[in-house]
């Protein structure tokens, strides 16, 4: 089964345009991020990969990097604030089609998610499986790995335990609704 | 005058020490964020600057950044998590002793602080001036850059409207603390 039960036809078919003209998930996710802040919805940004600057040089006046390293370690990916709410998450891609393997994640990443939870913040992960984009929460996420062993998160279960962001036109994903659905409307 | 009143001989003599060991704005807040996370009582972290990456090259298998630029607007410096409430701030130091130069907060990030607010979160400076530092609540640098057509914010102004942060051993600037005395204990 390619898709889950839930996803209609019309959202399929988005979806492979989408997919076909390159549009991958950090795009879709900084085009929905753009939305929110022109649309006063919510501020949440993409954090800068940290970089190890080790020379700058100047051109025209303007500083550059000349050498600089990837090796700082990084948090989450996005970071923000969602009706007063604070909110860090990180997106992740697999294209393995029967489960999400578990080293995708670091484990001072899942540390951080922890943390974020215990001190009253909202963190999940948006995962990208078989052509579906789901919420998955944080909790969750911590939950699974703590009871098992396992090296990856089986495709049914992200199905059965995310939520299923869907396709729409603007933006592409509008997965504040899948916030709002997991965190928000149940006990605001 | 050099200190304000309510900054005893002590603090002032660390301050003058910690200046003198080279210890800058940036190193204080890091450090006293370093605290926070150890102690799990607050998560903020420094966002790394944003680069424009144009070059990477490997060494010994590991990238390298060989050519970025620095032409990315940034928001505030810090951002986290206190007490479930969202934390975004920017830490500025100014050698001017009689005020602080509105040219030393760009008008996007002024934009940020006010957005920030709107949305439920706290914002504001932590300003370095005439040996103090300070934390000047967002919504106080707002309603002086709309009630003013000053270039700078006078030092006494900051004085007065600001909170002192009192110097320590550890962390030196336990700055969470003038968080919680402006905007958590009054009417939390």
């Amino acid at each position: 089964m390619l898709y889950p039960n839930n996803i209609k036809k019309k959202q399929i078919s988005k979806n492979i345009s989408y997919g076909n003209r390159g549009m991958d998930l950090e795009y879709l996710i900084n085009e929905a991020n753009n939305y929110y802040l022109a649309n006063d919805i919510a501020i949440i940004y993409k954090r800068p990969t940290p970089i190890q600057i080790n020379k700058v040089s100047f051109k025209n006046g303007k500083p550059e990097v000349i050498k600089g390293l990837f090796n700082q370690k990084s948090t989450l990916d996005y970071v923000g604030i969602y009706k007063g709410k604070y909110i860090d998450f990180d997106a992740k891609k697999t294209l393995n089609k029967t489960s999400f393997p578990l080293d995708n994640i670091h484990d001072h990443q899942i540390k951080h998610i922890k943390n974020v939870i215990n001190h009253g913040g909202i963190s999940f992960l948006i995962i990208e499986i078989n052509n579906g984009i789901y919420l998955l929460p944080g909790n969750i996420l911590i939950d699974f790995i703590s009871r098992n062993f396992r090296k990856s998160i089986p495709y049914n279960y992200i199905v059965e335990n995310g939520t299923l962001i869907e396709f729409g036109y603007s933006p592409i994903i509008d997965y504040i609704q899948a916030v709002d659905s997991v965190y928000l409307k149940k006990g605001e």
